[in-house]
């Protein structure tokens, strides 16, 4: 109770925990060293399960109080019946989720009010290149297109830089190494 | 009745119905042109909630059978509740979702059966960047390892090489450029 009382919160962010933390990894950098991590087993066709439920932080195997799922299916026009949502819809779900997330902490941190938070992603892909019609044209998305509509305190400038430390924005603007290891059962 | 019996289908994938789609797009690449898109709404703190829903490919709007939701949080030890999964984390999802699918449909075009598809996404961050401690941190990934286990009938080479198709994967090896629009309300 007593601790509860002295904690400062801000847009529903432990201002007090966030100091905290920062303050015992400028101790030992070593608690930021973040494993995150998921799953994925194959159903059928175009249909898979996506699972995410332990990770590695603060020097210590961690597990979310529950297990999270997420459906990946294509539309019936791309070969699947929906019954989950496209993986590169997905990306652009885990983009918006980090931004929003990033805004709101980065403004309590700078004691700026968020009262609301809406964002719209749209991404082009040209589908010649997965099916195999133009060797030049990437599989890939080539440009993202990110709508904020922010009721608060901070300046449109200041939101523009906040969203900008997403790590999943910082991410995708940059080239990331993914290494693959292959097994045959 | 009569279609059905003339689709070829390998691995749950109706390869009729692609090879149909293929010569359409070489008649009119527009037709290949898709923009996905998703939507987001700040709840709380680290809580927000993803939407996807409508897209626009084969030269129209198109939406989904049902709208997919999924909610982005963090754990207490970052400052949420786990409410969802983390957007660190839910961008790894989308990686294994759109290399298990890609793998299952290329194997499917050449006529490789598909028994099982596993796979383990890890990836490492370093959250002094986030946290504002390390100027010279990223705050997103660095590497992404991927471990896959397949029962089938392709090669551990043929796998690799088709997995790296996969439209998130080259997504994540290149830079993309995200454009920011800010409107406060």
């Amino acid at each position: 109770m007593t601790t509860q009382t002295q904690n400062k919160i801000v847009n529903d962010v432990n201002i007090t925990q966030l100091g905290e933390t920062i303050h015992n990894v400028r101790q030992d950098p070593q608690l930021a060293a973040f494993k995150a991590r998921a799953k994925n087993k194959w159903i059928s066709g175009t249909f898979n399960k996506i699972t995410i439920d332990d990770y590695y932080l603060a020097k210590e195997e961690q597990k979310h109080k529950q297990s999270f799922q997420i459906n990946a299916d294509e539309p019936p026009i791309l070969l699947g019946q929906d019954r989950g949502a496209n993986p590169v819809e997905i990306l652009l779900g885990a983009l918006s989720g980090c931004m929003t997330t990033t805004l709101a902490v980065y403004s309590a941190v700078q004691d700026l009010k968020v009262e609301s938070i809406q964002s719209e992603y749209e991404g082009d892909l040209d589908l010649q290149g997965f099916l195999g019609i133009r060797e030049d044209v990437n599989t890939g998305y080539n440009e993202i297109r990110v709508k904020f509509k922010v009721k608060g305190d901070a300046t449109e400038e200041q939101i523009r830089e906040m969203v900008k430390k997403s790590p999943v924005y910082d991410t995708l603007i940059r080239p990331i190494k993914i290494k693959i290891n292959v097994e045959k059962e």
